[in-house]
């Protein structure tokens, strides 16, 4: 493959090159590898950037519907959408949550938008390195906004926080005794809460949730990066396409904001800080499990650790000694 | 130093052989170092099982005298009560929030109970594996509850959390507009919210922040680790004595449920793994920054990836082959 052929077509904006590039950085294979390398560096150079936009909603609050008029709204006004997806149960599941494009029929079709399910990875750190490559990629392929959408399994709202500009959560409204609330550690990261449904018979029951989160989130201390009045909630209707201008109108007012102050540029620079760092650290523990010796050694005194059989300190200096020693 | 004559004392539950054990583990000198792991494998045959409170407050809720009025209360029943503390603020600060007795005056005083304030150390991971080890040392030394006190500066709550049974969060009440919030994050491990100062002309405000704080609690998920009604808020006053025993009482609920349950060998387990898996994670960094040459390369290597001039996965890679040639 010509690398420097795909990069330039990526660079110029073709959807097909887009989703080979995508592709590309995958692979598994040791040669895609280092071709795939050498394309990020590549494109690295157009220096685009997209608002990246986390969302993250449980199944039933009606996200593929909200990302459909949401996109559709956003291509409505000439921007270009791109549609990403953490999904670390896609592997177990067999299926992924973006595979069915019919779930999002018509943005699918919109020339303007760009759709890529996630892919079948059953460990987390690969579905995060793939999706934070391919938002780069989308970037330099000059995508305005690129939503990377989660359902919210184990830690994948805190991997697509770390890599997104703004965080939005997705809820339905609450029924009186189904009230099961979000999951802890969200509401530490979400930047706009957004309660779906608010129509026909449901609306007063959105209303009265989006109330509830409002007055736990003015529970929450200030956050540097915050202006006034956020994090805030509001309600939206995917299905009738209400709220949806003034939610985006709250992103660009945030993202405004953030630029003004130099939050964003932080914020980036933190986040690609920390995943050179998460890399570092993969890399060295897939080191130390290649060394069988070692790995077994970590089962066991983990295991005898755990049943109260020696102390975490006893045990870490073995496996330390034995690290000296390799 | 005879370690098992020390460990002897200890175990039958002297206090002055406490103290000087936990000045033993503080000790970074090598040979007082070994000693310490000694130490500490001999008074594990105790098999003694503390409550092991965390309790979380910032400077100006109350939580010398909630110590004091509940640390009163515990001894007047009969319990021996240790008192810890996590400081990270400690080193920089050159005080530490326990180094002042005279703060808890009469519990300092009393037989049963047992004050140590923290360490001057700079950084979280020497105060962990400290606070950590004096807790087991507490434990063998018959303590039938142990506080461990922080203030929350950075991670010290998470911290404090992964060696608790059980985590108290301490609030004042909220004057009208003077809502600052907790910190966020704190509501994900809390068990038990108290609102303290609930006597006098605060009375009001502080059964309204109690509310308050009670309704965001349901909109969180419940956890497996929890009774119904937990976690739950309520109104104390450490001055008046108020509402103390119904504080204790909650704590006795909860935990006499983990145990039958088995959440709480479960989580005590996992948290013993957790402490080994992070020795061994310090261990192996130490030793990767005693590579002169590496740890030039990782700073120099995050400020470029922070600047946008070169992506992680490249970045990380370099690092990689460096540790694979070392």
């Amino acid at each position: 493959m010509d690398i420097q052929e795909l990069a330039e077509k990526v660079l110029a904006g073709e959807r097909r090159a887009l989703a080979r590039a995508i592709t590309l950085i995958e692979s598994r294979r040791p040669d895609h590898r280092a071709e795939a390398a050498e394309l990020l560096d590549v494109v690295k150079r157009s220096d685009r950037q997209a608002l990246r936009i986390g969302l993250s909603g449980t199944p039933g609050v009606g996200k593929s519907t909200f990302i459909e008029s949401f996109g559709m709204m956003l291509t409505a006004k000439g921007l270009r959408v791109a549609v990403l997806a953490v999904d670390p149960s896609s592997a177990r599941s067999g299926g992924s949550i973006l595979g069915d494009k019919t779930r999002m029929e018509r943005l699918s079709r919109d020339p303007r938008a760009f759709i890529r399910p996630s892919p079948s990875q059953s460990e987390l750190g690969g579905v995060a390195r793939r999706t934070r490559e391919a938002v780069a990629l989308c970037e330099a392929a000059g995508y305005d906004v690129v939503l990377i959408e989660t359902v919210g399994v184990g830690q994948s709202e805190t991997v697509v926080a770390e890599m997104s500009d703004l965080f939005v959560l997705l809820l339905a409204p609450a029924g009186g005794d189904e009230l099961q609330g979000v999951k802890r550690g969200i509401m530490e990261i979400a930047d706009i809460i957004l309660v779906n449904k608010a129509d026909g018979e449901l609306k007063p029951a959105a209303m009265r949730t989006c109330a509830d989160y409002a007055g736990a989130l003015r529970l929450l201390r200030k956050r540097p990066q915050d202006p006034d009045n956020f994090p805030k909630a509001r309600t939206v209707s995917a299905l009738q396409e209400g709220g949806l201008e003034d939610a985006w109108a709250d992103m660009i007012t945030l993202s405004d904001w953030r630029r003004e102050t130099s939050h964003w540029d932080a914020r980036r620079a933190s986040q690609a800080r920390h995943w050179f760092e998460e890399e570092v650290r993969l890399g060295a523990l897939a080191r130390l499990s290649q060394d069988k010796e070692l790995s077994a050694l970590m089962d066991q005194l983990g295991t005898e650790v755990a049943k109260g059989l020696t102390s975490p300190r006893a045990a870490a200096e073995r496996v330390i000694a034995k690290l000296n020693a390799v």
